[in-house]
């Protein structure tokens, strides 16, 4: 079995957008606040956005179930506030849901969590548990910049952040660390600002102790780990700088990278230099880069390819397609098993 | 000839940091403001603080000529206004002209510019022309970030900048783009500042037509590029996106790369994915990693051992060392003809 762990529903029906713009202007003017219920998409709508889009590709490219997310772009916890974002989350989650309650063989969700910038992210509790034991999301997307590149919060490791860690910890889901779209014109979303993040999560890591206080606490880190697998000599050199263990003590128990890096070179860096038992499959299908690479003539997204292609063998190749998926996913894995996966 | 792009003056005399902290005491206390004067560094304490660390490292490893400027995490553009970073600025820029004019055969100087945040660049250009007319200055350091990790000055694609690109075009020298210290508590400096900052001005500049107005314009993009060699395909795609030029045509006349990647895959990678000609030679030694790497029993920043081990042929390895750098420098160029090298 492959399992893409990182897709979000960026195609949903243009009715989500339509109601997110009508949420937004109302922060602005509260009588065109929109109702919750003014939203509605059919089961047929939902079906059709995904069969179309992530099902056919997924089909094409030969993956099999994918760890389904609300759009991270559009998670933009910066707009509004707490009630803002929280009545988003809770739409985009349930419209996750949904997808996968009709494609329960092809899809599992994971939650945006409803962070608003300055808010006690305690305030993510409910939904999250709603997510996890109504909705039988496998993980959670966490956002460190819910200010959206103005980084104003404080780093991972703070204790700010651990009533979320609490919980996952409680439920054994791990969290994508996330960021969502820039409003800081110096970052371009998906060419900076998410790459940036990646890197900064895993300093912010790599500088405290976080793990002692959560040994069993668990981050995937997206974007193949931004900068992090291809100045992985730096790190190691940072970390014996700063008198920590080696980065495969310190930090390799719980740190987690996907293989969404779109070319051969960069994955064969990644498979290289990080123990493949912390690389999960993952193309961030359909995201930031939808064309096709004209050097292979394949879509740059098809990250599959370059596993196929690269240098390590069969065993090797299983865990990233599916056992290490469901090592860090406890609660997919369950879920497999009882369908005698 | 080997020639090292990237070099701090990261080991000079504790009179240097002394001083500094007094002008920075003064920032809250006028009545403690320290003179120009009062900082005395005789040439024998020059001498000895290269001759002892850079020089002797650069003997041992085997690199000739260090483009050497300002220790770049001190340079700390956040710190009180314009004045504060003037006399700042001119003080470092001073003594790294004096280490040139100490150890010609060895180091040349690049400049640090007294930017301050919320300041128009234009009120640099002083002490740029100083250091290129009178100090010898081959190149600039510039800072698209001096609030230190707030990232509130326009991209360096903005109109805001173009004072200081008429400046480099007008003289033929290139800038290093290389952001100092990060106050804000999200961004360690080295870990993951340095790198984001790579990364973010890549990416502004493959957003804009900047090097339209600009055809000779030159960057440097120290740290190996930040991710972006890693992340090759994700900016070949957000370009093809963006209906840009391939990045050979939209970047790579104006953007080039040294090899501060402390590590052989990483200089694998970068050697492999970026045509040769946009690679310079670069250490940043002594810099941010100073350990020796246990793995192989060498400094991780000893990165000519990377590049002598790289699959490349001696003409490609001359023009990393040699050939590149003395393109995107042309003073640099200029001075060594004179010198008959």
């Amino acid at each position: 079995m492959i399992i893409d762990c990182h897709g979000h529903y960026t195609t949903a029906p243009k009715a989500l957008e339509a109601w997110r713009n009508q949420q937004i202007a109302s922060l602005k003017d509260p009588s065109v606040a929109p109702k919750v219920a003014d939203l509605k998409i059919s089961d047929d709508e939902l079906r059709e956005s995904i069969e179309s889009n992530q099902l056919k590709l997924m089909k094409q490219r030969g993956s099999d179930l994918t760890i389904f997310s609300p759009r991270a772009s559009f998670m933009a916890h910066h707009i509004g506030d707490f009630q803002t974002s929280s009545t988003w989350a809770a739409i985009c989650n349930e419209l996750c849901m949904r997808v996968a309650c009709l494609f329960p063989e092809h899809f599992i969700p994971a939650a945006m969590l409803p962070q608003s910038p300055g808010v006690d992210p305690r305030t993510c509790i409910p939904e999250l548990v709603k997510c996890v034991e109504q909705y039988g999301n496998v993980g959670i997307n966490l956002n460190p910049d819910p200010s959206g590149g103005h980084w104003n919060s404080p780093p991972l490791s703070d204790r700010h952040w651990y009533p979320i860690y609490e919980k996952m910890v409680e439920y054994d889901i791990p969290a994508m660390v996330h960021v969502s779209t820039s409003c800081n014109p110096c970052f371009h979303t998906t060419g900076a600002h998410y790459l940036n993040a990646d890197t900064t999560a895993f300093m912010q890591c790599l500088t405290s102790d976080l793990f002692k206080d959560f040994p069993t606490l668990k981050f995937l880190i997206p974007h193949g780990g931004g900068a992090v697998p291809y100045h992985w000599g730096r790190f190691r050199g940072l970390a014996q700088e700063l008198k920590k263990p080696l980065l495969s003590e310190h930090l390799l128990k719980n740190i987690f990278f996907d293989t969404c890096v779109y070319h051969q070179p960069g994955i064969d860096l990644l498979t290289k230099v990080i123990p493949v038992e912390n690389i999960l499959f993952a193309s961030e299908m359909i995201g930031a880069v939808r064309g096709i690479d004209p050097e292979t003539g394949f879509y740059y997204d098809d990250t599959k390819r370059y596993i196929e292609a690269a240098a390590i063998n069969p065993e090797q190749r299983h865990a990233i397609y599916e056992g290490n998926a469901r090592r860090v996913f406890p609660r997919l894995d369950a879920v497999l098993k009882t369908k005698g996966l």
